[in-house]
């Protein structure tokens, strides 16, 4: 009796993440038959569970009105007008509810919509801060993931934190690893985001 | 001496919410005579601490100076305005200093004020983004929990994370479950919301 | 092989803060020949990690171009200015990338550059709420630490949230207690700023 004791604590602080997915995958937020969720903590080795998927951010240029999917809040600041020749867009906030999808094309299927902002905040090249949800309602999954951070725009990759999760994501945390995957000119581009979590509760 | 060891790890763990509620309530944030504050988790059936309040939005719409306790800071966007006949304020940014009571009422107890923002993020329809802080300041409580998520408005409730909080609730982690209890024109809204927290420090 | 089973577990949840401190500076990213990081959680007496920096806000003021590290992204909101003869910047959002320090003197050695936006969200006297990045890119530190909550301008020290961080502080949470150290006329401000890791992964 000792011994399973033991092992219950063990069992629940230390199950690899393999072996997770699977419960976080197919969670509901109700109680119903089902087990209620308890906290499991992964190494960094072994999140409990990834997804690897696609941000597309569409900017409003004034003549796409059907398909932007974000759009400027405000005007670069002064600031920023009064240190580069080309706009850094200093200070500029963009509101979005961007499409992310499973592949690379925004045609590919879709998964979540993401939805937040982010802003600019470098006055010599642009260098961006984002806060937003990630909003999951397919057959596959439903809930939130909630996430900030810098985005850094002198390093290739750059980790985002997972701060919560709500639904299937519930009271979720890891680390979202974005890479800017296309440029295509002022109004278009494309983030890989490699989302790790390493607290679930399963 | 072995099982109190063992039983240590397990009280610390697994601890029912029910029992921990109080010692929340009362707690303080320097040390003194109390021991020092550790994480206990709790299982999404019993929330270590529960809470549930009423968040009053009175927008500020140009004659109510004195009662106001939001204001827009930015106008909806150009793309808003390009998609909508009725102005869908996509990425119009709202500050906000709120009253949270206990009760229905907007003049029942106080219990705490919310201050964040909130901003659309749809082109059709109104959907909202939140980021605010719970501010406690009275003999139930001090100090403050700090909250975000967005708030979909083609679900009844939504469920924002509770991502962090200081004073009486230090470090604490959970859910708060909105409900939309009242919307009357376009400058007051009822927020109803359930608190669930499942990771406290007591 | 019970024993040491047992104290496995304990070692985990329970090694004090202090030990820890030099496991959590030398963090890298990377696996490598490193064993894996993973939780562990401190008393609220023994933070994990700590450190205690300056953070300096210079405000464009229209003249200080080269100098200046914060700019308004909008104007005080319409509310603002209908209830204060001066101005109390209701909803005035600041974008910043300012730099933090270990001294007190602005020139004193940089530790990080803090990456976010603060609005002011009182219409009677300054109160403001943040969200911001730390971004560490030094010999001593690389990774970042996420960080909001409510500045409240009725306290001499306010709390906010550490809710993530990457790189170094990856997953990391905890508390910055924030103290404005200096307030020179409308254009800069100082603060320090004591940050305390409670949940480390090690």
């Amino acid at each position: 009796m000792l011994i399973s004791l033991i092992l219950a604590v063990t069992s629940i602080i230390f199950l690899p993440g393999v072996l997770l997915a699977g419960g976080a995958a197919h969670g509901n937020n109700g109680g119903g038959m089902r087990r209620s969720r308890r906290l499991i903590t992964s190494s960094q080795d072994a999140p409990c569970m990834r997804m690897k998927v696609y941000y597309h951010d569409i900017l409003y240029n004034g003549d796409n009105n059907a398909n932007a999917t974000s759009a400027a809040a405000t005007q670069p600041t002064a600031l920023s007008r009064s240190v580069s020749i080309n706009d850094s867009f200093f200070g500029q906030v963009i509101v979005f509810d961007d499409v992310v999808t499973k592949g690379k094309a925004l045609a590919s299927e879709p998964v979540a919509r993401a939805q937040g902002f982010y802003f600019y905040d470098n006055k010599a090249r642009p260098n961006a801060w984002f806060a937003f949800s990630l909003v999951f309602n397919s057959t596959a999954y439903t809930g939130t993931l909630n996430i900030m951070g810098a985005d850094l725009i002198f390093n290739k990759t750059k980790d985002l934190s997972v701060v919560g999760g709500t639904g299937d994501f519930f009271m979720a945390r890891g680390i979202a690893t974005v890479r800017t995957d296309a440029f295509e000119g002022l109004y278009y581009f494309r983030l890989h985001m490699d989302i790790k979590l390493y607290e679930c509760y399963v």
